[in-house]
């Protein structure tokens, strides 16, 4: 840990990352998030049918809208362990609400790794007392560190400002969006602030950060098990109860957005030996519903991917994406834009000596392709990374 | 062409394949397919909105039930071409009639190859005469090998039966299901059989066949804007007209799924650098719908499909699959096979030692993977191909 990061404090929360031997290698595998006074608290879990057993004890504990604690473990998922795994996950919160002297109804539990594994909760136990021992304002990003698992660099980001003149703090870590060896990862986010925040405006706000963040990346277009996101506020900043529509709450909120985007970005970013990012946008849709859709079609197409890759132009593959999203349009007013080059036309190629400069724009690590079907007002925005050997090497590789 | 495929003939029918210079390099690249009568005539296109200009003009000229000729260009799409487009799949039409002295209504017209450049249909009508000279009962295969864009090998598959003592036939010629260079291709198939079939049962029989084999291949998951597949079928087998229902009919069925299992079959094993060929079969759900779309979940998974690539019996992700497929079912009660080993049972993983046997399975060319809901009745198997390096490198090398 670089002695600066020890400067990223948000009132009213401690953390640790300590090691509990979960992981084979030696490396953080729990991390302890513990709130001083009862935090209000909003979760977004995964949409996956299979939910992993710390989904369902998180989807209880979420449910008074107050937590004291996380506790996240790494190196195992604790998925497909049907009921002795759900008695784990319950296990691990009264372990930990045991070891912090507060009630087990306050801890939320994420797990993230293997799948298939019953998780050794002694273990975890074992290592509780250090992870107490070790929390502090500062550790935000050990506890960062502590959740990774093939993640290739920690993911934390952190927003400041001033309400009435006080100061306030929005700041979240996260950790791989893509399903990644052995069995797969997860999509971990935990976001903290110090403002004072009433919990049903609290949970809208975070439901539409997380909509237009972590559910508009698409690194291979699967849902884990065990994906969950956690907003915490603690009150701590001594700013009065935020309330919803006036402007100190316009900036809470844009300051949860930031954090979620960047966070987001970054798991693109580290997406299973991804090259590049690519924002696809859809303007013009009949709806915004709609827009996200074909969005989607065009992020998660292989083919697309793979020509981003290759750093090709080509837009037939989108166009075709566009026309098998099973969303309505009409083909003869699509324009497509790779970066500012203008591709299609009203459904037609543009002179073909604009392929070489959309392959310039596509020699940048990050760019654009936007696509307006000039039939509505629905928009949409969808980051996703490139598709070719590092994803293959990565994903295909036999676990031994 | 060998000189045994000149022995696949379907009374009523003849074929021709010709080089007009479409393709750069000089292959045959247009086939002629004329039936000596008026044939009945059923077909299906791509569900893709962004339809390619030969769809609309074969949805227009399927309509009567009957069709005379088929013209396919290979080389050039004819796609993303707007209203000249249009208008060159129409005169494409005309030209053939022409030549032929038929009417231009009873010819129906496909293309494959690049899309967003217009036809030179000029290059068709001066081929055609030679395609009409060369015309001959023999030149099935060379009709075949005039389709192809990518395709590493030609496709076609013939049934011969008999019923009431005369003989019969059932043949088809395909081309590749996948999307790949320059732009993206296409999957064609045209059928022929001499039995003497009633038009509506007919389609209706075409449909069902298309849906268990063509439309339950998934190379990447992208429809084409110019996928057909055509049956026609000529009475000349001297056959009295077969009745729905009857065992003959039951016999025509029969070798039509066959003729359609075995080109889908050889489209996915052609697939796109494609390795294995894998069918995913699910049992055991509430319909048979929920089944084919939860097969489909995991056909089309690229972390499914990077697994199958790397030999690695990784049922997590296939377990995933099931469970972001938007599909009800209990995650408790699912069953997973690679081949005959059982990996998950009730939806916990069976003993670690599994995995190296199912390893040794997915060795194979091809193998099956078996998911078992135990919830219904509802049932379907997909064929899919595993992804590696050859997908990406057909799919990611830019153009030039």
């Amino acid at each position: 840990m670089k002695k600066d990061e020890t400067k990223i404090k948000i009132p009213g929360f401690r953390f640790s990352g300590v090691i509990a031997g979960i992981k084979q290698a030696k490396k953080p595998d729990v991390a302890l998030i513990v709130a001083d006074r009862p935090a209000k608290a909003t979760a977004v879990f995964t949409t996956n049918r299979l939910k992993a057993a710390p989904v369902l004890q998180g989807q209880k504990a979420i449910r008074g809208g107050k937590l004291r604690a996380i506790v996240v473990n790494s190196g195992n998922a604790n998925a497909a362990t049907g009921p002795k795994g759900l008695k784990n996950a319950f296990a691990t919160a009264a372990a930990a609400a045991q070891a912090l002297k507060i009630s087990k109804s306050e801890v939320l539990v994420s797990s993230t790794g293997k799948i298939g594994i019953q998780l050794d909760v002694g273990k975890i136990r074992r290592a509780l007392p250090a992870a107490v021992q070790g929390l502090s304002a500062g550790n935000f990003t050990a506890a960062a560190r502590a959740i990774m698992t093939t993640d290739a660099f920690p993911k934390w980001h952190v927003v400041r400002g001033k309400i009435g003149g006080k100061p306030f703090t929005v700041a979240g870590f996260g950790k791989g969006a893509g399903m990644i060896e052995p069995h797969m990862a997860t999509m971990l986010a935990y976001i903290f602030t110090d403002l004072d925040l009433p919990v049903a405006a609290m949970r809208k706000a975070f439901r539409s950060a997380v909509d237009a963040t972590f559910n508009a990346i698409s690194v291979d277009g699967d849902t884990s098990t065990n994906d969950t996101a956690v907003l915490l506020a603690s009150g701590a900043s001594g700013i009065p109860p935020l309330k919803p529509g006036t402007a100190p709450w316009r900036a809470f909120e844009k300051a949860l957005h930031e954090v979620c985007q960047y966070l987001a970005w970054m798991m693109v970013q580290d997406g299973e030996g991804a090259t590049k990012i690519v924002e696809v946008q859809v303007r013009g849709a009949k709806t915004a519903r709609s827009a996200k859709k074909i969005a989607y079609s065009i992020a998660r197409s292989p083919l697309v991917k793979t020509s981003f890759f290759g750093q090709d132009p080509n837009w037939g593959r989108v166009f075709a994406a566009v026309g098998y999203s099973g969303e309505t349009f009409a083909p003869s007013r699509v324009d497509i834009f790779y970066g500012p080059v203008p591709l299609v036309r009203r459904g037609l190629p543009t002179p073909v000596a604009n392929e070489a400069r959309a392959h310039k724009v596509m020699k940048n690590k990050s760019f654009r392709v936007l696509v307006e079907l000039n039939g509505g007002r629905g928009e949409s925005k969808v980051w996703t990374s490139d598709l070719g050997y590092g994803y293959v090497k990565i994903n295909a590789e036999y676990r031994t």
